[in-house]
C-alpha cells in the first residue's frame, strides 16, 4: 500500500534562488496540482472549522493565489495586503525591515470594518517580518487577526515565535528545516 | 423592490491613479465582498459549464486572486503567470510592448502537460498585451487555451479585438467605455 501524498511531497526545492545558497521553496507545483491545491486550502482551513471569519487577507503575491482560494472556500471577502504603491485607493502603510534596507505593505483604509474577524493567510512564513506588517495594518483598521495561516514554516529563521509573542494563533501545514 | 447589485456595481473606479487623467476600476471593493466575489466567481465561469479545463492560469498580480478562486471552484491547480525574475526555476518567457518601453512576463517551463486546456483569467482586460503574452506562454508549452476571462473590459483600448483576432474566445463580466 502507498502512502497518500502529503501536502510537503507536492513543494518542490530550487537550489540557489533568488541567490547562491538559498533553498527556495516553491509551492507552484503545489498549486498546479489540483489534488494538492485543494489538499492545502483544507488543511490551511481545518483549525477555524466553526470559527468566525469575516474577511481573508492575503500577502501579495503567492498569499493571492491561496487567499482568493481560502475566501472562496470561506465564501467571504478577500483583502489584499500589497507592497508600496499598487493599491489605487487612500491606504495606511506599515514598513519594516528587510535583510538589507526595508520595505512597506499597504491596504486600503476602508477594506475592513472595525471588529471584523480576519484570517492572514501567504504561503511562507519565514522571518515573520511581512506578516507582523499586515497584522499591524489589520488591527489599525480594527479588525480582529483570528489566525495567521501558512502553507510552509521555516522555523530557524523564528516567525512563528515572533507572531506568537503577538498573542497570534500561528498554522503552518508543513516545515522545512534550515534555511 | 430593489434592483439586484452586479458585479458592476461592486467595481469602484479612483480618479487620476496610477497618474493623473486615469480613471482606475478598482476591483478591491468587489474582492472584499462576500457576495460579490462569489458572484464575480461563478459568472466568469458560467460560459465554460461543461467544458474541460485542466488549468486556470492567472496574471500577475490581481489575476491571482481570482484565478485561485476560479481553480478552487473548479478543483483544478493554478499556474500562476509572472513578472520577469519571481519564478525559481527554468522559466519561458514573453516581451510585449508597454506605453513607454516593454515588460516581460514569465511561466516555469513545466507548468503544463501538452494538450492541457487552460483557462486564463485576469481582472482587466486593456490593451490586452499581458494577456497575449500570457497566451503565447500557455501555447508554447503545448497548452491550448479554451478561453480567456476578464472581470472588466475596456472596449475602447482594444483588447478584445487583439485577443479575439488570436482566436481567442474573450469572456467579460462588464465594461467600461473611455479610459
Amino acid at each position: 500500500m502507498t502512502r497518500q501524498k502529503t501536502v510537503k511531497d507536492y513543494i518542490r526545492t530550487i537550489v540557489d534562488f533568488p541567490h547562491e545558497g538559498i533553498l527556495f521553496r516553491d509551492v507552484t507545483t503545489l498549486f498546479a496540482d489540483p489534488r494538492g491545491f485543494r489538499m492545502a486550502v483544507d488543511q490551511l482551513l481545518a483549525p477555524y472549522a466553526g470559527a468566525r471569519i469575516d474577511k481573508v487577507a492575503g500577502l501579495e503575491a503567492r498569499g493571492f493565489i491561496l487567499g482568493g482560494a481560502v475566501a472562496h472556500q470561506l465564501s467571504t471577502g478577500f483583502v489584499p495586503i500589497r507592497k508600496k504603491g499598487k493599491l489605487p485607493g487612500a491606504v495606511i502603510s506599515e514598513a519594516y525591515q528587510l535583510e538589507y534596507g526595508e520595505a512597506v505593505v499597504e491596504v486600503h483604509d476602508d477594506a475592513l470594518q472595525p471588529g471584523e474577524k480576519v484570517l492572514l493567510v501567504d504561503d511562507l512564513l519565514a522571518t515573520g517580518g511581512t506578516a507582523e506588517a499586515g497584522i499591524k495594518l489589520i488591527e489599525r483598521l480594527g479588525g480582529v487577526v483570528v489566525g495567521c495561516a501558512f502553507v510552509i514554516d521555516l522555523p530557524d529563521l523564528g516567525g512563528r515565535k515572533r507572531l506568537e509573542a503577538l498573542g497570534m494563533e500561528v498554522h503552518a501545514l508543513c516545515a522545512f528545516e534550515g534555511l
